[in-house]
């Protein structure tokens, strides 16, 4: 297939009046449009507005999407303890399938095709499936949370890592490597050391298995870790072997001196998830910072009911406003490092070589973008224009691994209107946890 | 004609299963969708997911449009004087309409039915034009500045104020009172004591007129103010009359509490723009501490080159967000606190006593939202899906003083594409100033 349009390559490089060319799963050429129509006349053609590599989210709970507006404007343990967590303790295979199902949607419509997915404990083979039959790329983990776990998602240490290598055998690299594994310890108050040793122990056997799980999100998890440990929340998760290059952290606000020289000497990944931690009011992580030392920052959405969309190109505003603001400088973090930020750091932090770029012999995961509205006129830059003005609402065309899984801004891969009958009739109303 | 849908009357009350129904310029009634179908059988017809008073915007600059994306990631002063303040000098008489007209077409078609626009010093006759062809609601000034202007703008004292008159006289209630004046100094570095004392002069000769400014927006407006007069700009403000009922301050991101109390003491209405707040890295304002001394404050985009969309949904999600993050506060700003903001909130600033809810008598200014995309799945609260989730491409119709004016997500009272079209052409690549 041959894709014209604005080709943004990367965060520096741009083809006005450019092409991209997808031979199975792989691109095959990028260059001037017209150059490339001569050289591969014979391959289907569609003009876009914007060409560019999907979006990559490193830190999402596709799970969640049942909580999506359930309980906004609540302090983050009550939002946790009695909405989120009755909401993954208490839904069945098929509802887990179908609430995955429901963000991998949104997430291709969106724009986002490659994810790093926090799942639960139970049922989590089910969301593998989703992911594979909507066709998002993904590195997905059940969770494993062996202590301070309500009563459904208690889950001893053993098996809850022996389950663990069991998904590892049947979903790492699955459906054309397309899917891949992270071993995903839900956070320090609810894993216990030997869960987390043993968390590292499993991404050492394989190849390629990243590893997941929250870091410095809110003062009350630095008391936590403070109070059992003596020392922050990435010291603590140091200290059993949770940092280093195969590691994604999610959100890290609140960290020392000490624990960003650590993130940058081991190589550990960060997932800034600019919209949830204002939501929760949870604080402003220092992403300045973290870049000025060369840490690897990419950017979540988080779950649906902490941000309480799944829109790449929101979190892209977002990202940059944020620290603005807390910069009091608005050359803070300019469009295109953020455009970076959304594409090939997120790549790097999940773990694939030749995703986040549109470049010969890379993936096939590419999106189209309109520009025709108010929004987008007039228009004096391909980078602006993505990361202020336009939304996921924009993207109307998304391929991943060469397959084309949006057309004009509708999923093709699962019939999505039934999709959303069924999760309007399993979800809407739905009480969870004890009515609350 | 009559709307049904979920109805949202205001920021407390939801008819389910509703409709409005409006003839003439005004809303005839509000109720149970079959109830009203049996009292209005012959009424036009149109179901929407999601019926609610249009969005009320007290700060933009429709003048600006053509500056969108042509300076992001720059200092205030470096983007104001290099970049935003020559186009302002200029733009033709021609091309002021045209950039006018692409801002309401951009308000209207992201749901926002009503504005309070600070234009520029010459040819504000045709953003008037452009405002009544469009078919907005909107409070419109043309700007004062009588010193520290480039040369361009720089105006006398006298010829500024009688240029206000003369407008005023014209365009004062025009278009069946849908358009209005707001008497509008650019903001106190380059408005002179005289100027300023004039405006509330001539704000008191007519009835209805508004008083529209900047105040407080940024540290260096605070020191230029304080050099020169001894107290801070909502004290000069003050002194010099412009507080009151009958003005709109834009941003008042940095008060001392004395300033504070006078806010509240006048009944000066204040427009909180969080967007562009960030954008350009000026500072939080003190929104929670406004709300609780009884302030009425509402939400304005600003202008396209500060924002750079004018999506008052996306407005009132960051309205939310920046106040919890900024008081480490989930619960800080719920979201039909935002929702009263954007509507009635807004209408109370611009001076309409019967716009910014749905009420029989009321003006028939109401948009249609969609829901059925997977950004509306699950939805288990209408105030939480327009805060946190919708985004002005979710709009699907909207109506001003009775008349349709969004159809389908399109503006149908001006051809857009050809708007579009011309806009591009006049502003894409046009050098401004010296060519910065």
């Amino acid at each position: 297939m041959r894709l014209s349009g604005t080709v943004v390559v990367d965060s520096e490089t741009v083809v006005e009046a450019g092409a991209v060319v997808v031979e199975g799963s792989e691109i095959a050429a990028v260059g001037p449009a017209d150059e490339l129509a001569d050289r591969y006349p014979d391959h289907e053609h569609r003009a876009f507005d914007v060409v560019c590599p999907g979006f990559v989210q490193t830190h999402v709970h596709s799970v969640q999407s049942p909580g999506r507006g359930l309980a906004d404007d609540t302090d983050l343990f009550e939002w946790l303890e009695d909405h989120i967590l009755p909401i993954e303790a208490e839904m069945t295979a098929d509802e887990l399938e179908l609430a995955s199902t429901l963000s991998y949607v949104e997430l291709l419509a969106h724009g986002t095709t490659c994810c790093v997915d926090h799942l639960t404990v139970d049922h989590s083979e089910r969301a593998f499936e989703a992911a594979g039959d909507v066709g998002i790329r993904g590195v997905l983990g059940k969770v494993l949370m062996d202590r301070n776990a309500p009563e459904g998602l208690h889950e001893e240490t053993n098996a809850g890592l022996a389950e663990t290598r069991a998904l590892v055998e049947r979903y790492h690299r699955s459906y054309d490597d397309r899917i891949r594994y992270a071993v995903t310890p839900r956070f320090t108050p609810t894993c216990s050391e030997a869960c987390l040793r043993g968390a590292r122990e499993i991404a050492d056997e394989y190849d390629g298995v990243r590893i997941h799980t929250h870091a410095s999100e809110h003062e009350s998890v630095l008391d936590h870790v403070t109070d059992e440990r003596g020392m922050g929340d990435v010291e603590w998760l140091h200290e059993v072997g949770l940092t280093g290059e195969d590691v994604v952290l999610a959100h890290v606000i609140l960290t020392s001196e000490r624990e960003r020289k650590l993130l940058a000497e081991t190589g550990t990944h960060v997932t800034y998830c600019p919209s949830s931690n204002m939501k929760v009011g949870a604080g402003i992580a220092p992403i300045a910072d973290y870049l000025d030392r060369g840490i690897n920052v990419a950017l979540g959405n988080d779950g649906a009911p902490a941000n309480n969309t799944l829109d790449p190109l929101a979190e892209m505003r977002q990202a940059t406003l944020l620290q603005k603001v807390a910069h009091r400088n608005p050359r803070t973090l300019p469009a295109e490092t953020v455009f970076g930020m959304a594409t090939r750091n997120g790549a790097r932090a999940a773990g694939f070589d030749r995703v986040g770029r549109l470049e010969p012999g890379w993936k096939g995961d590419v999106v189209g973008i309109r520009t025709d509205t108010s929004r987008g006129v007039p228009l004096h830059d391909v980078y602006s224009y993505l990361v202020y003005a336009a939304t996921g609402s924009d993207v109307v065309f998304s391929m991943v691994d060469g397959d084309v899984v949006v057309e004009e801004g509708v999923v093709t891969s699962v019939p999505v209107r039934e999709v959303y009958r069924r999760a309007r009739a399993a979800f809407e109303g739905r009480e969870w946890g004890d009515g609350a």
